[in-house]
């Protein structure tokens, strides 16, 4: 009886597409305005869904006040206000399109939460851009 | 040839998170202020979503029209405007976690719809807050 | 150069519709399903309006952080996850209706913000039903 | 590692249900105020999701800038302010339920994009209907 | 003490924007797709908002119940899943535009109102198109 | 018989607030983590609202397409995938708060929409955090 349980957050962003492998010209070629040099931003909302089956005597899957307070301490406290590309690690040497950003996301929390439980991560970068991972 | 058709509801709720079985200090530690004795309340939001084969004279898996009038006759006469805990023969004994009533949701309604249709239940708490089931 | 800034925040609670003064009938007459006696809930949504002038040095009419601050502590203490009729001081002799309620949280943050702003208040008890106070 | 890719756009068209093997009487029965004869509308909304693996050098499965455009010119050029009855010719001969009309869509976008990526269509009728093909 | 009560409705309509007195290549020109001679449609959203005091045994401005059931018999009988130019009298001369819907329904309901309440509509098109009437 | 006409857009930019008088340790405890210094940002939501009568020809206080294309090239162009602190002239004397903002974009469209209508602008920073000038 596998039920998902999920719960949405957001965070507050800057970034930029680039590869530093190619010259400005074919950067702004391939990524367009997403790779103007001073960055932009966006309001980023997470889907985070844990799956199995509900514990008998709470009825919960997952707490989802836990589930909330693991997100902020573990995602939003990294990404939320910053400059994705300069203040965190993960996208020093890695383009954070939301194809990236919600693979990293998903590894952050893989750690925190038990495995005998599936995660999932949605990421919508605007109202009309989101990604999914992952996607099985 | 198989398509997914989804109708989305609301009802309007009273509920607490409460184990009988366990103190009022171990259900507040637990459930936080879910637990509070004298109730709180959502509007959920239901979708009914429906997979199957088109009907080739109509072109419908399932009349929409329908599928709100099983929900309203089914779900919503049960529990809208209810205290889930107190008005409702399917709380008496089991905790209103959204992972309860959505499977309690999904139990009445498999009972109206043809077993050669999926039927599926995504069940929103709050905007943040929601889960579905059968998870698979 | 006055400008309007607004805060959305919400709150999950219980209630009942229920003049004292008539019969259990006439409540359900007037009331409909809003009047059943063991409470039903709503996530409500509150948007919380300031108008002035901006700060020459900040920019800000209000600082938004401190508005949902103020918000919290002198509403969302009182009405999340609370039952209106039983568990607040203010609907002990008055009917929590929309109209009501919006009234009484623009009298309690009326006092905790300087009267050289307007105020006003939004109240969604669903999303489609909403009120405002002051009309004007 | 796959990821899912989505896309959300909009149209705005007129349509009627109705088979024409059918008397008027028979129509009005099995599809309602949705037979009319002189048409209503909808503002649909189309989200069109891309499953594969991220491509090494951009970062994206899919870019959602050319996902746009493959949509606008293959899709919302033929249905955006149409009468999907009258001025397609998809519905001559079938009904535009939102059915019929999420594996029109699917097909014709399926030709559009590498079929080494996975294909899924979600058609919002209105906010409270809606359809997902392939439903697996 | 003045409170602004608002009920939001739908309806689904299919329309086209046209002027007789000129030709076709003028309206073309003037109003693009809107024009197009079998018509497009909208999923509309109402929004009507009544302002006055509570009263004192009920709490209420308005029952909302009430005035959703006046928008039902009054607007949404006359104009759900009905052509706009075709199917009603109060377009048979003028252009379905957003502004002139508008005040049509406006007109409809201040007969329906009392006159100690103000009354105001706001109607939405699309989700980024929506007019407001009266505008004071 | 003055109607409100208005048209939604969106932008997504990177900013930081911050007052160039002040230390960072000031900037700091007064704008929190908005103040950090590689910037954050947001999808912005513009919505544009513009008073007048309707126009006996078309029906039109103000085509809505003009609206959009006015909106796309005065303020689009200029701030969207931008940093509105490096790349924009308005802002590198300006704080770039919200209310800063929605001044800054008032006076551009303002010039470019006849002064017998009147203008508002509403700008939403986040879903929580909206704007509006002229306030009256």
């Amino acid at each position: 009886m596998k039920i998902k349980v999920s719960r949405k957050e957001h965070f507050n962003a800057a970034h930029r597409l680039f590869n530093p492998a190619w010259s400005d010209e074919k950067n702004l070629e391939v990524f367009g305005k997403c790779s103007y040099p001073n960055y932009h931003g966006h309001n980023y909302e997470i889907i985070v869904t844990v799956t199995g089956e509900p514990d008998l005597n709470t009825g919960y899957v997952f707490d989802m006040k836990v589930l909330s307070d693991l997100i902020k301490e573990n995602v939003l406290s990294k990404f939320d206000h910053k400059n994705l590309n300069l203040d965190t690690e993960y996208f020093k040497d890695l383009n954070p399109t939301a194809e990236n950003i919600v693979v990293v996301i998903w590894k952050i929390l893989r750690e925190k939460i038990d495995r005998t439980l599936d995660l999932k991560i949605t990421l919508y970068e605007t109202e009309r851009n989101f990604v999914e991972y992952p996607a099985a």
